[in-house]
């Protein structure tokens, strides 16, 4: 008899570990149910298929369904929606179009994902409001916009999807107001990062309104205007990007443990409270670096890596998920805005660290060589014991050496630590001493 | 009384140590003995200014001989060649054109440098033959291109220095011929590196002769060709790049050891076998991490960061010199092409361990995101413990990616540890694997 691996869901998690599973094992059966049509697609890229700059929504398909059914050998099922988990018969309940249907598994990973966050707003099902989590919804909103040639659109939430969203509409020709309830847009990346971020949307023409609650959307069918405390503004298009829930009712309504931040509580391998049950995606929490405690930070690599791990386990080689810094990386217009680790530093006192911050600006290349760009980075760290604990960048270009930050973090290093590691320079890529060494450099100085 | 730190050398070393030694403790006396006239210029900036790009050699200057003296209150004296260190009795003997003199010291730095190595080439001393080390030589061979306005160049060595002028020459619409005794250019960056610059190097023009040894040049007076083992090549300007050798001579004669390397020999403080006398940058050895031997790799952030700690240690806060990876970064025209730690397969089982590598392409940014490109990417670890000994990257984007590596043979990672480090991702600025992870990937995939 051979195992069978039921995979709940098919985006980054899901298919990484199916993929992967076959691939260990092709003996095995992998069953993959997913409720839509689409799979394995690149929710990150959504808007620049809105910006206009990737030409087809199939683009962001990075392995179709086909290719999974023939050249991968997953039983893929499209349009099959999983309602029910029975943890003691170890098996699910799927409902198709042709019915509803039992299947057992051996190994059962639970890749649900998340969903847009819907506030409480008034007129949110106007036509021309929508949310952007997946790829029916940028389809809609390309169509929207090329149907309708809005003037003015009203963006809700300065997170990263606000931010992407604001730079694909000002693309097509779109007014944009950009409605932020909290004083600083980027709220995880840190004020140094927001500031900058601020100006230069502002400078690119965008309406940024701070501190700014919307209440609704008026109109009559189709969107008019967005509804402030005090003010009504014209709007021909709205988008809501407030944030994402984990899709965690199935799992809860089986008896799958949730954990305190209302995604799924696994342990290092991706397993749930069950054995043969594992997690994974932006429906699972994961271990944080620094912290050790478990985190939600639904990110693309995060579910790719979990999913991968997670189809290597099962099938008998048992990997760890890895532990995440949530690391995260958004261009605004024309900057590079990164972060990673714990930047907040309330945050980090929660989780008993003192911190200690600095936020320094240095070229990204030598001082004499051309074209080089101002980056601003951010470290902070624990003045006992010098431990590293997070950071920030922006700039016109060297936003991914966040990366240098991410790996201090994943290695426990001291700012001294960072301070002596031998990274590349050259003229043309940096200063002799790397922003971030420099950071590191000033960071030290006032921890002694 | 006050303690007087000599500090012989006054480039990237030398001035880092004597304004952190001012700085950390203003009373005490910091004397700079430099025999020639520039201090704390940027080497690595002369390959542009020869090329155009830079458009005074004194852009290159960091920070000028007046800022030393009346800003940070350093006693820098140029035109000052120190001949002799006596370490009994702790004095240096100084000559300058004002006759000889001798300088007592409390704690001494050797920061003395490198020379372009002259090999026994016939017709060295022709005109319009250069090496390119200092900016005499810089200033020197911007004034004979333009003047003379060579049509082919012969540049001898395919290390760093050969290729940037390669390019630089290129430039300024010279035909360019390359030399390279080794099957490859940049040996220390790897075949992979460089079979993808060797490449690109011809696309851009470049006549590359491999394993094609130089015997000399001829000429009357001005050079006129250069001379291979059956064959003589025209020539109108010529640059001998094929390395450099440590400037040792006065230490030695002084007692102070060297290693094996050649280089000045020293401990994790950067002092030598004399207790008050240090020695820092391109004269002198450091330790490499992956080995934990010592190295002469002479790059200047190793310079400029063991001029810091000498600084901070001589003035009481003894602060470890940091060790090395042997990072690098050059531009090769439209590539970028960094290495990190044990890249060579043979000198990796010379230090002991068993090497496995492998070399993946991986694009920079999301593969359906405009204007990426592709990057490749080798990873070297030691079979028995995943330990990762070292990479290199070459593209045209992204080859400061070389510091995520970097960071993690700083950190001791193995390959697993890589392969789940959380690196930023967002289709402008990676896949969701960045490259370097691929690499990890695929090379744990081999060690399982």
């Amino acid at each position: 008899m051979t195992d069978t691996f039921v995979v709940v869901g098919g985006d980054a998690a899901g298919m990484s570990a199916a993929s992967k599973a076959k691939r260990e094992n092709p003996d095995g059966d992998v069953i993959v149910f997913e409720k839509g049509e689409w799979v394995s697609y690149a929710a990150c890229g959504m808007p620049y298929y809105v910006k206009g700059v990737v030409d087809e929504l199939d683009d962001l398909v990075a392995v179709t369904p086909e290719e999974f059914r023939e050249e991968r050998d997953v039983d893929l099922r499209t349009g099959a929606e999983v309602v029910d988990i029975d943890l003691e018969r170890e098996t699910v309940t799927v409902e198709t179009d042709g019915g509803t249907d039992e299947q057992p598994y051996d190994d059962l990973l639970v890749a649900t994902g998340a969903t847009a966050i819907e506030p409480p707003f008034e007129g949110l099902g106007l036509e021309g409001v929508f949310t952007i989590h997946d790829m029916d919804e940028a389809d809609a909103i390309e169509s929207y916009v090329t149907e309708h040639d809005p003037e003015t659109a009203a963006i809700v939430g300065g997170g990263y999807v606000g931010i992407e969203m604001a730079e694909a509409l000002s693309a097509r020709g779109i007014d944009v107001h950009l409605y932020e309830m909290l004083p600083h847009v980027l709220q995880p990346f840190g004020e140094a990062v927001a500031e900058v971020v601020e100006e230069h949307l502002r400078e690119q023409g965008v309406d940024l309104h701070l501190e700014t609650a919307v209440s609704g959307f008026v109109g009559d069918e189709r969107i008019d205007a967005v509804e402030l405390e005090d003010e009504t503004v014209s709007a021909d298009v709205a988008i809501v990007g407030v944030g994402v829930t984990p899709n965690v009712g199935l799992a809860d309504a089986a008896g799958i443990e949730l954990g305190q931040t209302g995604a799924i509580a696994t342990d290092e391998y991706g397993r749930t409270n069950d054995e043969n049950v594992y997690a994974a995606g932006d429906c699972a929490e994961a271990t944080h670096v620094v912290t050790g405690e478990p985190a939600h930070v639904p990110l693309a690599l995060t579910a790719n890596r979990a999913g991968r791990a997670i189809g290597q386990t099962i099938t008998g080689d048992p990997t760890p998920v890895g532990e995440i810094a949530g690391t995260a990386i958004v261009k605004a217009f024309d900057l590079g805005a990164a972060r990673t680790g714990i930047v907040d530093e309330q945050r980090a006192r929660e989780a008993g660290f003192d911190p200690v911050s600095v936020t320094i600006s240095a070229p990204t290349r030598a001082h004499y060589y051309p074209d080089g760009a101002e980056l601003t980075v951010t470290l902070v760290a624990d003045r006992e014991s010098g431990t590293l604990l997070g950071g920030s960048v922006v700039g016109r270009e060297g936003a991914k050496r966040i990366d240098t930050i991410a790996m201090a973090l994943t290695a426990g290093m001291t700012v001294m630590d960072l301070q002596n590691a031998d990274l590349a320079y050259a003229p043309p890529f940096s200063p002799v001493w790397d922003p971030v060494l420099t950071a590191a450099k000033v960071l030290g100085g006032t921890l002694k």
